[in-house]
């Protein structure tokens, strides 16, 4: 059957039986609405919740060619996608999305970085709203999965209720957030940072050079943003702006997938913390230059990377990670000895503290290797150091329940990597709703997640959010 | 005095005594300038000699502005110089060059690789040439002295020959051989390797592209070389081409300045090797990813470049040294894990077999490391292993006699960078000069040799052509 007849089939069903309930007991059809998806109080029309329920339906095969039309937005051949911030591919991207959202009804607006907007009214429109969303860039040569089931799975579930026949009470409010990936800039989550009230972010922005020594704002601007000045204060969100922040996204692990498990509800979200650091010697001739007269930058380099891996594990708890991702050596020709090199590393932990104290090691170790291979330490700098986020409460609890509603199986986990709702936790009750993955790939091309499993994650979000906008 | 007109004197008054010479013993004049330079068989017009040598006037000034103009085509700003073999800067150098040559009266040819050959015609043409020279291609960020010295200070021998009145009896040629750095398609010594018979390089040069996936002929042709066919053979020299090869070099080592010597006479030259690995794992996504499903390829590298330092020492010997110039990670972002890594390692000894045991030690380790980290060693591929070069004897006593009938200082020495002399050596006898150069800097911005030091280098080499070329 069409999906558009099903949909009217659904709905009518739907009108029918609010119609009914009204006829029960003399209120208003969106507030019966609103009880039906919340799941209480319990009425005689307790019948049409299932009803409902049913009528919670993702057009599955729409949704895929939206991701894979997004994927296609890429500066690197498929199945790998490298999308940018502020690129081209990037401009493109946010353009379809922007498309999408007002193909949805929503009414959209962006700010001064490019966060986007994308918000279902709500008929009480001065209560503070919900809000779901994720991001669309990519690092170089990774899937199409990682954020953009979040953003495409979001406007899906806003189709979703909306087809459904649900009505809002809070207003719901899609959000495209600006660079997540930290590739440009150096700054993950940079969106989301500046939306939670980044203050240092947004004067730091002002100096911010890319790779190629072009400027943040020089940037923001080829892409349409920032026009009218360098102050990103506008962006910050007032506190109390949302009452609920929830964001779908692939696990990013193989857990879910392990154990054959559909919906995987966020407790707390894993700290991250990213270094730069540089070594530099007197490089020289890799044939003339003996052994014992060298400080080669590019070991010290490659000892730093080891080190790293050790004080990681030395932490004992599987919990902690460490990553050099980025190692640059210079001048970068075979008979030349390193006279500098460049690490970015990455170091995450569920605890805090523990983190810390891997930080605090790397540090030493890249004194000391300094110091015994005679080159200079000339730079370590901890770019970002952020504390973990928890999951509200309530917000679990809803989650919970829509996973129930739905008959999908779900566990309690926590989130190693990080999202735009660590940030967004900071000024806002926040949750996650992770979706399975094929064996937790993910920043690469091999990362996938079936459309069913998607369907089932655009599900319980849209179930989420309407319980969450009429409390 | 004006140079010019010092030069008319020098001239003048060796004309004076090689007409004395000529009423003495009924000789032509030319072959009693000969015996001049040769200081042997000693006749009464011996006192000639000391005319004649000083008659070895190097212009200084005019050689340090070639100097200085040559390092301004350069792809990086000074006092760096990149220089990259086919580019636009060495089209442009190599026109200087050519002009150069011209104006010194020498007949320019060049080979389908782009060798460039001036050549001043002796009065016994059908005799094997003298043959000088060396290259002008320069490694990213490095200095204008390396290869420079032994080019632009081969034109000016030969300056220094005609302004002295000297003729040869064999021709003299001046070589710019084709990139002697392996900068663009990772092979050393391209041009002196062709020419030594590299049938099995030529062979390979038909499928070698460089780093952006340009073939090698594509870029050769776009430099106006290898214009009609791919077919390399003709760049072989014939053996007996040259009945001497001599390469004045900076020595790109600190030995001959710390000593305060002004002239190092090469023995042999240490045997280079160069190898190539690329180590290949799942990658995957720095955070999500816990550290026991690891198989990091970039860590894999970091441990290979530390065991490259090791085996390098164990072999205990000053002589052997090795390098890991390039280290590439891909994808190259701060949150994923590498999935692929590339080394390039540079190990060279004047003892060959002890530098093939250092190689094959360098493999053990890569399987080794391969295996313990569970990732994949994709490549290990020896790009050259070369035979170190012996200096010919007679061609040491020539350089020897020089230094002495010049009242420099000189000693024997090797040479642990390689040099189109390595090369050269397998189709003619070989020498090379070597001149202090500051700190033994070299392939950085901050190598330097005093004109003085590149002047006596000059004369040293002009004197040891004369004695050659009369032979």
């Amino acid at each position: 059957m069409a999906p558009r007849f099903l949909h009217f089939i659904i709905l009518l069903l739907f009108f029918i039986c609010s119609s009914a309930t009204l006829g029960n007991n003399h209120e208003d059809p969106t507030t019966k609405t609103m009880e039906d998806f919340s799941g209480y109080p319990i009425h005689e029309s307790h019948s049409c919740i299932s009803n409902t329920l049913s009528a919670l339906s993702v057009d599955a095969q729409t949704l895929q060619n939206q991701i894979d039309e997004l994927s296609s937005l890429s500066d690197t051949p498929a199945p790998s996608v490298t999308r940018i911030l502020y690129t081209e591919k990037d401009v493109l991207a946010r353009r379809f999305i922007k498309n999408l959202m007002r193909l949805s009804g929503l009414s959209v607006r962006e700010d001064a970085v490019g966060n986007i907007f994308g918000r279902w009214e709500g008929h009480e429109p001065e209560l503070a709203a919900v809000a779901t969303g994720s991001h669309i860039d990519a690092i170089p040569f990774s899937g199409k999965y990682d954020g953009v089931v979040g953003v495409l799975g979001a406007i899906e579930a806003i189709n979703v209720l909306k087809r459904s026949g649900f009505k809002p009470k809070r207003a719901i409010e899609v959000i495209l957030f600006t660079s997540e990936e930290p590739t440009r800039f150096g700054i993950g989550c940079l969106g989301s940072r500046l939306l939670a009230g980044g203050e240092a972010l947004a004067k730091a922005l002002k100096t911010t050079v890319d790779g190629q020594n072009i400027s943040f704002f020089y940037a923001a601007r080829s892409a349409g943003y920032a026009k009218d000045q360098d102050d990103l204060s506008n962006v910050f969100l007032k506190k109390g702006t949302y009452s609920a922040f929830v964001e779908l996204h692939i696990e990013q692990g193989p857990i879910l997938e392990e154990e054959g498990i559909s919906i995987g509800i966020v407790t707390a979200i894993a700290a991250p913390a990213s270094i730069k650091v540089e070594f530099e010697g007197n490089g020289g001739h890799a044939g003339a230059v003996l052994m014992p007269n060298r400080n080669d930058a590019g070991l010290a380099a490659a000892e730093l990377a080891l080190a790293v891996e050790r004080h990681v594990l030395e932490s004992g708890s599987i919990d902690s990670v460490g990553t050099v991702g980025i190692l640059e050596l210079h001048p970068g020709a075979i008979n030349s000895i390193p006279s500098k090199s460049h690490l970015e590393i990455d170091t995450r932990d569920i605890d805090e503290g523990r983190r810390n104290i891997i930080i605090e090691k790397i540090r030493q170790s890249a004194s000391t290797i300094a110091k015994n291979r005679g080159v200079r330490l000339s730079e370590f700098k901890i770019i970002n150091q952020d504390p973990p986020a928890l999951s509200e409460k309530s917000i679990i609890e809803a989650m919970k329940a829509s996973s129930a509603d739905l008959n999908l199986t779900h566990k309690l986990m926590i989130s190693r990597a990080y999202h735009d709702s660590l940030f967004m936790a900071r000024v806002s009750p926040m949750g996650m709703i992770f979706i399975p993955c094929y064996k937790g790939y993910s920043h690469k091309p091999e990362e996938f997640s079936s459309i069913d499993d998607i369907s089932n994650g655009v599900k319980v979000l849209a179930l989420t959010l309407a319980k969450l906008s009429i409390q």
